[in-house]
């Protein structure tokens, strides 16, 4: 069993990714050794620059694991999907990032290391349309997009390992995350469109989220390592706070220092609930809690933004 | 759309299988031209004995079918899992033969032949631990095997590509089949013991089953290319009645006309629940009812059966 004290092995794969770059680093300043796999060339110098000692570059597949994943005491496994629109046209692709990745690590676990503790980030996307906010992990899940479809059949594979092969797992359904190293999404957009004058916006702006910056996911999933079992816990990753997006874009336009005023086309996204907003007590449960507010995140983003492009 | 009276052509997955012959055979018999992909050598000689005019002995993947599969007006993917058993000590396999091949064909059909009509064979054991019979399709679903989960992503891939890519589809939930060309499951094993004078059965003999002839699954399967659409409607297959393995096996006794007296371990398996029973409504209002009852069934099984051996 992993504690806080002990220095143990970790496997993170996806870590040349956004999260799991973010991963990698908060489980190595916690003392592990951490080692990574996923695609993309990457430089010692460069990985070791997030604490990754070991980078495999490989397929998410049984057989590589079984060559170079050796025996951790936990795999996060970050490699995956990680968008909607992409789900939309790439559906088999979306499904082999997610499901079929995910149930590589998981019987390689079970054949070869039953020991190990898996991490499995999901996503909110699993919640889809329901109505009732805040999301609870309990709620009837009805996702609106192939991801989410996807993210939840991951889920179940997780449940039949845990429930089947007794794994040890735990699951975070991580909302709207975001921070230095996105270079996707909404707030990466908006900053790239601030930097050439324009602010139109897709949407009504009063679609609520509930942004959580990555290294408090980080630590949420560090929490993870320490709470897997077989009874496959779930958990959400959020700040605990809905706050549209024309609010959010607002306070990272001021932070920018852009003069454009902020416009909506007033569109809909096929995929796009129109609501998220996580109900975080079981995370709290686990002594976790979000520690950088909006304001202060989109102020470390911006500034990395622009160091960027310097 | 397809109707009775017109001659469509029509791809079977896994034709070589026992659901696969006899659903090439009955969509041969209304006319229509069946051609069949999967895995195992299969002279023109033996495939034609089943209506397939045309054997493809492949992996079902995207590529292959883009190679072999034309556009048809309708794919019956009888490929897959069938084994609960099997499931429980190659999960990866079993979730790879369902759920794999599965996606490969919805995202076939999505790029090349977007008017195919698909129609997918699921199976009762979505259902699982459901308590409450006869089972309903609206029922909650708590698979209670590995074999169940994967059926159940399957559905729900399948559900995912008929709302976002109005994709054509029809589920059938599948109960007991059996049926001439079954070499494996309970009645085969039962015939076995009883030609080499054995009786004894796993479990306690009581566990509910809803048994389905082969040949009115088969027609229900026609039924199902009929009422494709990208509703995704979802009907069970079987019987409607509850009958124990006790009583059938007693059936299977007498009409073989075996003197040993049957009994029963009263061990209980993992992922075996303790009962089934069709509610099939939805099949009726399709203009389909089983035709074969248990007995006469069993009758042609045992004749089948004993011809074999011969």
């Amino acid at each position: 069993m992993m504690t806080f004290a002990g220095s143990h092995t970790v496997l993170v794969t996806g870590a040349r990714g956004f999260l799991g770059r973010h991963v990698a680093r908060c489980f190595a300043a916690a003392g592990h050794t951490v080692s990574g796999i996923g695609h993309g060339e990457w430089r010692r110098d460069e990985h070791s620059a997030y604490g990754i000692s070991t980078w495999h570059q490989a397929d998410i597949t049984l057989e590589r694991l079984v060559q170079v994943a050796g025996e951790p005491d936990c795999i996060v496994h970050c490699a995956g999907s990680s968008s909607v629109g992409f789900s939309l046209t790439n559906p088999l692709e979306d499904f082999d990032r997610s499901a079929t990745t995910t149930v590589a690590v998981l019987d390689y676990v079970r054949r070869v290391t039953p020991n190990t503790a898996v991490v499995l980030p999901s996503s909110a996307a699993v919640y889809g349309t329901a109505i009732l906010l805040p999301n609870n992990e309990s709620a009837p899940l009805r996702p609106a997009s192939p991801y989410g479809v996807h993210k939840l059949i991951v889920e179940e594979l997780c449940q039949s390992y845990a429930k089947h092969f007794k794994t040890r797992l735990a699951i975070v359904r991580l909302f709207s995350l975001y921070g230095e190293g996105l270079r996707k999404q909404l707030m990466w957009d908006a900053c790239k469109k601030f930097a050439s004058g324009a602010a139109e916006f897709f949407g009504s702006g009063e679609e609520l989220r509930d942004w959580l910056h990555v290294e408090d996911a980080a630590k949420l999933l560090h929490k993870a390592a320490l709470n897997a079992s077989s009874l496959c816990p779930v958990v959400n990753g959020g700040s605990g706070q809905g706050i549209s997006v024309g609010r959010a874009l607002s306070l990272l336009a001021s932070t920018y220092g852009t003069l454009e005023p902020l416009s909506f086309t007033g569109e809909k996204r096929a995929g796009d609930p129109t609501g998220y907003q996580a109900d975080i007590t079981a995370a709290n449960q686990w002594g976790w809690e979000p520690r950088i507010p909006l304001d202060e995140g989109l102020q470390r983003y911006v500034r990395w933004f622009k160091e960027l492009s310097q």
